[in-house]
């Protein structure tokens, strides 16, 4: 299969579609020369626009004083594909090895932020921090996803969904309920 | 198929094996006579223990009220057969049907909270609002799982993954890797 990383612009207000499901995740980060990754599963969207994403990063990550400092990060989505990658990054510390080039993930340069991309993920979104002020409670930074890229095909690529115990659920069959939906819930879906 | 719905105690730091891959979930919550269920999907894990999840509950939805004036709600997990029943919920408000009644959904009386368990859900996340300080700003909801019952079988059900749009994903065939986890990663995932 040949892989084709060229991506396009998403609206970043959109950004849901890919990170409310719930899948694993690539958090990368840069301050001065260091950079790393660490995988993350303890997310949620909070707003469509801004689009913001909350996060809780353990304060005894290598990563958690990169985005802390430098107040960025970018969120990559891993595909099923990549799952030894993000075994080997979650078992691993940035503090001893560079995961770019222990786990073969390229680096390029984002738009906005200064902590890079992942090229092979489907797509990255490059993030500011936005609000803080649950960092030192919770370690929960809620970050304003600023730019957005997205591989244009598959449209729903088969994501990882972490459950503990280094047991990960796949999602990917997709089943729509469209014709159900009341046009105003379609934009945002709300339940009352 | 028979569906069994008898359940057990699942220790609540465990609740992450269940929340963390993301589902749609049903939020039940109750005050006075009034009783209501809505969909979620924007919610994270927060800490092992106490058990905290994060939610992001908009402020027009009629559960709002509810889960704000009672402190507390349930976290109900529905499988993909439950498909239909979710998107009805969802489109639905309960200022103006009983859900349960519409849906065919049956409340049953949960152990530390006034909201109802839903019964034909797979596991119930019994919560009672922890934090409340982010729900004027963001509509976000910091509980604390005090109670968790979950369905012995099947371990890993169907679950249903929200991407907007009346589109879900469905989650389900299991990867492990466990063999490749450190030890002291299989309890807390953690990253560096």
């Amino acid at each position: 299969m040949t892989r084709r990383y060229d991506k396009i612009d998403l609206p970043v207000s959109q950004s849901r579609r890919y990170l409310e499901p719930g899948p694993i995740v690539l958090v990368t980060s840069a301050l001065g020369e260091a950079r790393n990754i660490m995988t993350l599963g303890w997310h949620t969207v909070m707003e469509f626009t801004p689009s913001l994403v909350g996060c809780v990063i353990a304060a005894g990550n290598h990563s958690f004083g990169l985005v802390r400092r430098s107040g960025e990060c970018v969120i990559n989505l891993p595909t099923a594909a990549l799952l030894d990658q993000v075994v080997g990054v979650g078992n691993s510390s940035g503090a001893e090895i560079d995961k770019f080039a222990a786990f073969a993930l390229t680096p390029e340069k984002a738009q906005r932020v200064r902590a890079p991309l992942i090229r092979e993920c489907h797509a990255n979104f490059e993030c500011k921090l936005s609000d803080g002020t649950l960092i030192d409670k919770y370690n929960f930074f809620i970050f304003e996803i600023v730019k957005a890229h997205v591989a244009p095909s598959p449209r729903h690529p088969k994501t990882l969904h972490y459950t503990g115990d280094g047991v990960f659920m796949v999602a990917g069959k997709i089943v729509s309920r469209r014709a159900k939906f009341r046009p105003e819930l379609l934009s945002e879906y709300g339940s009352t």
